[in-house]
């Protein structure tokens, strides 16, 4: 049975993720699994943490509750957590601890895709006409033009697979949209993503700031720096502003690039911030999001013109897998 | 008579900048005329566009209009608008055309401020509480540690003499509060930021983008790249929220750290967006604001404290002044 066809989704739970780790991360679980009666949860943190949730979930719920108490002293939770996906013990994992620290467990225990240096964390954020995808949000914030290729690639293949998009069309931001407009990172990337052939989308140009609450392309890429303060401003700004997209940005992202579906959530998100970060994880793999996104990257790698990718060789982590 | 005592302001106009340039050029000029009785006007461009703007004035402004009509083949209208201020034949200037061509011909008439290897453009933008100075939006996308202290000096003054806050706190733009997020540039400048003693306003650390919106600073630095997305995506946000914030973003930037009062508007701008652009330059004069922020800059740069300033001679343009 592939991870596609199995139906209930078990999901890795990094209890000591968040500012307010753990009563919100407890509170969001609980939420999860009784929204999802198909759900199983691997809660993953100390001892005591993990005595606390399971006295409070309902017999009828504990079945699905599969808990892997971490000593101190031992890993830290969310390495744990990543690593029972590398192992399958797990089909995704979510932690809305420290991006960085996620990021780095994911390369170390899922590892990266062929040829990839770094993976890119995908948000889903509104937009004038539906939705689209800004990336990378925080997981590079010094990338290289190749990588933004790359990106380009993940994040028009995760438009295509979750925002039902045939031609999701890509844009790269930047300070201006004539083509020669922003640094040296845009103006060689936007070379390559010109030259490129993307199996999934379609490259449009340089787009800039507004577009990406205003639309005009579903697929925003971005250095990790630039798009985790232009997510922010825009949460921000809808929270000043009010109105019915106040509560538009979800606060999950996907990690792409790594060998499993690796969630992080916002760190100051509440229970249902969680519940719902939780249910997200289990879409990417209950809808096969993550292995589509895979099968697009490697048809991009397989074909002649893939410019910038200096190595094509799949970079495992300890427990790699594709 | 300084400048600052001077009471009619004489503004000079680049006529052919703008995305819908001239007509809403001369819209604009039309009703910054009519608005303020003391306004001069100093309108640059192609002969035909001055006579077409000249015939459109009724006789009862026209004493305060004084064209400057500039050939095809001759310097671009706007290399001669602000030559005009280097000269002092005009007391500021504004251009909705190109940022990167209008800074290039503010530094190379007007000189750039001791030591400034780059100005920055500072814009104002709604927040929660107030309002707060976001730099740099886009004259320099590539700026070094030493240009971003520089930027907030310049920020936290421009603050003090715009905002009406004593003493204006000043945050450093990254992805993460805490002390050593970010990437080099970001800790090599909050390294500068906390050594530094500012003349005006305190540096109180890291901010976020959703601190651009929701406040808590009065002045956030950041490099150009940076700031103009942002700016651009809070901008289309409250567009795509509507409600009371929806205007609340000037079209107007002042450029600081350059010999003169120079001021870019938004490439978008429509009439009514340039007649208020006119009257922010004529501000910038009448109040003294840049007189102010030149003064405040110059302390820092007498102080023994200034770290990261490399050169502390003043750079002049074929006109610099101070």
């Amino acid at each position: 049975m592939t991870r596609s066809e199995r139906r209930a989704a078990r999901i890795a739970v990094d209890l000591l993720g968040g500012d307010d780790a753990p009563a919100v991360v407890v509170d969001g679980a609980l939420l999860a699994l009784d929204a999802d009666a198909s759900l199983r949860l691997v809660p993953v943190g100390p001892p005591s943490v993990v005595d606390g949730l399971l006295a409070r979930i309902p017999a009828a719920l504990r079945s699905r509750v599969d808990p892997v108490p971490v000593d101190e002293g031992e890993r830290t939770p969310v390495r744990t957590a990543v690593g029972l996906v590398a192992a399958d013990r797990a089909d995704a994992v979510i932690s809305a601890g420290s991006t960085a620290a996620t990021v780095t467990a994911a390369v170390a225990y899922c590892g990266r895709y062929p040829g990839l240096s770094r993976p890119a964390l995908a948000v889903t954020v509104p937009a004038r006409r539906g939705r689209l995808i800004l990336l990378d949000v925080g997981a590079s914030p010094s990338p290289d033009a190749a990588d933004l290729v790359r990106h380009a690639v993940l994040g028009a293949a995760y438009a295509q697979a979750t925002l039902d998009v045939p031609e999701p069309r890509v844009g790269l931001l930047s300070i201006g949209s004539e083509p020669g407009s922003g640094d040296t990172l845009r103006r060689t990337a936007d070379g390559l993503l010109t030259a490129a052939d993307l199996p999934a989308g379609r490259y449009v140009g340089l787009v800039e700031g507004h577009d990406v609450p205003l639309g005009g392309v579903e697929v925003v890429v971005t250095d990790g720096f630039t798009g985790n303060v232009l997510l922010k401003g825009v949460e921000g700004t809808l929270r000043l502003a009010g109105g019915r997209h106040a509560e538009g940005v979800p606060r999950a992202a996907a990690l792409l690039g790594v060998g499993g579906p690796v969630v992080v959530c916002h760190g100051a998100a509440g229970g249902p911030d969680l519940a719902s970060g939780i249910a997200f994880a289990a879409r990417l793999v209950t809808d096969g999001v993550t292995d589509r996104v895979a099968r697009i990257d490697h048809a991009f790698l397989r074909q002649d013109r893939a410019p910038g990718v200096p190595d094509r060789e799949w970079t495992t982590g300890t427990g790699g897998r594709r």
